[in-house]
């Protein structure tokens, strides 16, 4: 459970905006990588630089947390990461069940960077009985039949769902009957879930998508275009 | 190569925000899966609530590419699922090269999600002899070293990178020296690449911290905070 809510700064009442909440694991990936280098203090430019940021926006988004740096000094890298991961709820252990153990869900099983962030894999769990026993990054696969039970008594709130599309809805109505209430959704559909249950949809094509945009638009360029009219991408 | 570029209108002169770029596939996806059940139009509101998006935030965007809908009726499905592939880029075939064919690698290589939107593997490539001829998704695993020859020969833009955090900065240098200018990084480690190189970098625990974020708020609207100085979160 998180503790010490009522000791944090009365400024942070006015409330955290999403936007800002997207940013925060950017920082704390840049501020990570400064920690393992030993690296004691950071400038805004230098970590906005590394988080892909405007600096501006850092400190705003920084204010937020009610840290500033000191003028000439700039951020202290361990007390950031440390703000950014109680902030994030990352100080606290959250188990976490895998559905779906084709390819998607053991390279999630097998990912570094969910152990790294206080996420446990408290089980992997399969609707193949083939499966079910095999083991997938040092656990062994169960079969659906149990996840009731698994979530009851790994106290799980958070199931990512790596399951064909087709299976994703029942998946997440057996999650959320189980009284899991946070979705992550890495099948190609749309999740309806009850007031009260976060679902985060990953699309691992949307990202792509962007790419194409640009090259699109450097091919255009080097085309010259004589007409002028390429649109031009403004920064967001 | 896109075509047709001196036909559109002159209004998109002014160019589309990186903002509304990143929420164009989240409408395509969308607007999929209507017309996959041969919806033929569809309102704002509707497609905004399908999306995940305020209504009004979609309009602004859908002004960026000159389409406005029509009073009572609403967009037609079909025309806007050609538009913003055309816009995106996808209405041409992109040949990408999948690099590290680990257990992520092969979840991308078999990612439905890629080919529906125009994007081709041409090659799967790994450093590890030993994977070199075993089929992954239907294709053959090559060896790293064929990457120039693998680039070259299929005219590949976009690299993407499931390699090892340590291997994956030797592979993006050999994928620009090679020709590629966009790169898609799922390595967790950031990426040095030169002017008028696109790199955007995936981090599948990124949406798991921001789930994190909202699971300590639940959990602190359940302890019914006293001081009520626990920070709301507002929407982006």
């Amino acid at each position: 459970m998180a503790t010490g809510r009522s000791h944090r700064p009365a400024t942070r009442s006015r409330g955290i905006p999403e936007a800002t909440v997207a940013r925060l694991p950017l920082y704390l990936r840049a501020l990570t990588a400064l920690s393992e280098r030993s690296v004691p203090t950071v400038s805004s430019e230098e970590l906005a630089a590394a988080a892909g940021v405007n600096s501006a926006k850092l400190r705003k988004d920084f204010s937020y947390l009610g840290s500033y740096g000191t003028r000439g000094v700039g951020y202290d890298v361990e007390y950031l990461v440390y703000q950014i991961s109680r902030e994030l709820g990352l100080t606290q252990d959250w188990p976490v069940v895998i559905v779906g153990i084709g390819n998607l869900g053991a390279a999630l099983a097998n990912y570094g960077g969910f152990a790294s962030r206080g996420f446990r894999v408290a089980a992997l769990l399969d609707a193949d009985p083939a499966l079910a026993g095999r083991l997938v990054a040092g656990l062994p696969v169960r079969h659906i039949d149990e996840l009731e039970s698994i979530v009851a008594d790994n106290q799980v709130s958070i199931g990512v769902i790596a399951t064909p599309a087709g299976a994703a809805q029942e998946v997440t109505d057996r999650l959320v009957a189980a009284g899991v209430t946070s979705i992550l959704n890495f099948a190609p559909t749309v999740l309806t879930v009850p007031d009260g249950v976060d679902v985060r949809k990953v699309d691992l094509s949307i990202e792509l998508q962007i790419l194409a945009f640009h090259e699109q638009r450097k091919a255009g360029e080097d085309r010259q275009d004589p007409d002028g009219d390429v649109p031009a991408v403004m920064p967001a």
